[in-house]
């Protein structure tokens, strides 16, 4: 773009081609925006011609999970309460992407506000996995996730609050990140949980993650969880050396009731990361399993008063997977959600403790590859798991202690679906996780061969 | 001290027959620690004889509220179930004061837990008020307010969760700070409520309030709620100047259902101030109502948390005030707790923005001058107000807020009661409002005719 080899009209033209002609395929999309689209590429076009280029993300498209408000553009937040929600505003990372030049090409396909069940029906149908349209994408992000995989975009905003960036990255092979909490500003994004909320993008790649979170870095007074803590040059860091760096191994939770395929390929990146000169030595932190409850008790409290308006409102047009899970967290006490606050707290102890030790975490991205999307359940170690219960496994305690994780695709099972593995570092170490993350892939990919469905 | 003037034995043993003469008239020690305190002080002794002077408080005796962990020295948090309750470990602020030299004389009566109402009866007796033992202390604190007052102690530890520093020192005519949340460590201090508690001194003066800053501020990684963030030398800012200091008047909440002898004594100081250099304007923040009833109910959904064990397992133990109110605590909702967190987040943010207007904010310490201790409550504007209620106006605000506040000694009521003004500044200015407190106690005060009851 910058060479003026390609047009940003003909690349979001073609973009706006490819999800047309997909969408029915893999539903990633709820709004097609070809007309805002084409005249933010002709903008762009305008601009490098003028030799007023922006940076790597000046004339590129890009998708945003329909949770981001979009100035005039519908924004519906997967559910049918918000079917005629034209915002006035963008969100404060839109603007960014405004700023830096990209083209904003739809907006995605989710779980409804984010907190649907993967196996529940969505007010606006499936996103369908594009390495098997019979699969799930994984949520709630799932929407992004389909764009990002099948080729219509490079680039996909997501938000995590439980693994909602990470898990479809994980089922679709690509690279999604959640940036320490704080990180990136939450203005205008609709909240489902205020201290687990993250924004993030899904990329096919680490370095793409990297110039995207160039753009999207930094304080925004206008949220209060904002945090006001110095920021990087991603794009730079990536080139960090992973020779003397200490990456741990957590054995506890994260390995238990796990597919011995995803299992074998996570071994196999922990070899490939010893040859990168990384040490991986083994480290431990107390009582994960009871920090991984907590977390689900502080989502659906904090979902439970973040929705409260359409739980009281419009309870007949929630889902039923939804209409529960509010009821449920509208019934906790508040002593164990302090409890659970203390837990959290303790637990961020422990890891704090961990990365005296270490520099880097190494652990799964999911334990399953994309399940079917009729299953309710699967198989593991002979007992049957609810879906959601394996695939927020391994993300949902990093939304708990605000950690900086990265998921990358590390291999294929025999089904050739794409498995993952999850780098997470220490607070607001981002620069960290995409260099490791950067130095992985192109010790296994190259450009030209990367895995496509 | 420091010139050989005075021996810490002969001052300890002063203040032991001093406290022993006087506690059957205010009740204000559940123990005093003679012998330790001889010990302490012989050691002080020794030290300094052989020249190892280490600062302000070497060989100062002090007395602590029952709820700061001494080793081997009973530690009953105004509670029958602690009754024989010998800790193992010095909380890490009598460590710190024990490092610096200062002197332990006791352990100063506090209600049930730092919860129970001022006007029950706690299970110790009342703490009565030197300056008419009739009248209550105000709590949570008021053994310590009465051990400062009644001139047992140049200073005693308090701990502040809705002005249980603040009150009693308003209502005995002393200098109480409550540091920044975070500032000063609370290892080994037995919790009510995790964001709320805060510990700090109880003092006549405010260079007396920045001597025993300077020893108690600072990181501790054993409090999962420290700030690891920059000490100032409090004693050395204590000259700076007030010309040019902006100070905001907030007339909402504060001055509403307030005493107008106290409300007067409270506008003369706001012309003092003036007259020191300080311009005083009018400044606004949103919804202190709201907030101050948010403050409420995370209070006593994280005391019924903290508490859970005795509430479970000792309830006939418990006052009937605290027991109720951990009843109610044990029933509010998880949503409510965080609503109750978001506008707390909400109203951090209303403060700020005054912030970025002024210096510091004026306030009252109380509405009232202390009540007696029959009363349940005080008659304001024509409206019987209950003596709880009146007495956190003031002060809980700023325990959900977080901020540093100091109050002082602003004249008194024709009962001859003193009245009390509030100073707060920015997170982690101690160094600020103690300057400021310091001026104005200059020009209002020589030492020797200090108000003494």
């Amino acid at each position: 773009m910058r060479k003026k080899e390609i047009s940003p009209v003909e690349l979001a033209t073609a973009c706006l081609d490819r999800i047309e002609a997909l969408n029915e395929k893999t539903n990633a999309f709820i709004t097609i925006t070809r007309e805002l689209a084409l005249e933010q590429a002709a903008r762009a076009e305008q601009e490098i011609l003028k030799g007023e280029y922006k940076g790597p993300l000046h004339g590129m498209p890009y998708a945003a999970k329909d949770l981001f408000e979009t100035k005039g553009v519908r924004t519906t937040c997967g559910s049918t309460i918000l079917y005629e929600n034209f915002p006035q505003k963008d969100a404060a990372v839109v603007e960014k992407l405004a700023r830096a030049g990209a083209v904003l090409v739809g907006k995605t396909n989710m779980h409804e506000f984010a907190f649907g069940l993967t196996n529940h029906n969505t007010h606006y149908g499936h996103a369908k996995n594009p390495w098997d349209t019979e699969r799930v994408t994984g949520g709630s992000s799932g929407g992004s996730g389909a764009a990002v995989a099948s080729g219509c975009v490079p680039m996909a905003l997501g938000t995590d609050t439980g693994g909602s960036i990470r898990i479809p990255s994980s089922l679709c092979g690509l690279t999604g990140l959640k940036p320490t909490y704080g990180r990136v500003s939450k203005y205008g994004v609709y909240p489902l949980s205020w201290t687990l909320d993250h924004v993030g993008p899904l990329t096919r790649t680490a370095a793409d993650a990297a110039a995207t979170l160039n753009v999207l870095a930094g304080y925004d007074e206008r949220d209060p969880g904002s945090a006001d803590h110095s920021v990087a040059d991603y794009v730079k860091a990536l080139e960090t050396d992973l020779q003397g760096m200490v990456i741990g191994w957590v054995d506890s939770l994260f390995f238990e009731m796990m597919d011995p395929e995803v299992k074998a390929l996570v071994e196999a990146a922990k070899e490939r990361f010893q040859e990168l000169g990384a040490k991986v030595v083994p480290v431990s932190v107390p009582d994960l399993d009871k920090a991984a409850q907590a977390t689900l008790l502080i989502l659906s409290s904090e979902a439970a008063s973040a929705l409260s308006g359409h739980h009281r409102n419009h309870p007949d047009k929630l889902g039923a997977d939804v209409k529960s899970r509010l009821d449920a967290g509208a019934m906790h006490l508040a002593t164990h959600y302090v409890d659970a606050m203390r837990w959290r707290r303790k637990t961020q102890e422990g890891f704090a403790r961990a990365f005296t030790e270490v520099d880097l975490l190494l652990t799964p991205g999911s334990s399953i590859t994309a399940p079917l999307i009729k299953d309710a359940a699967v198989n593991l170690e002979g007992v049957d798991v609810p879906v959601g219960v394996a695939l927020t496994r391994c993300t949902r305690i990093f939304n708990l202690m605000g950690l900086p994780s990265l998921v990358l695709p590390c291999g294929f099972d025999q089904k050739g679906l794409p498995a993952a593995l999850q780098l997470t570092g220490r607070p607001f170490d981002e620069a960290g996780v995409l260099a490791a993350g950067h130095a992985y892939q192109k010790s296994c990919f190259k450009m030209e061969n990367w895995p496509e469905p």
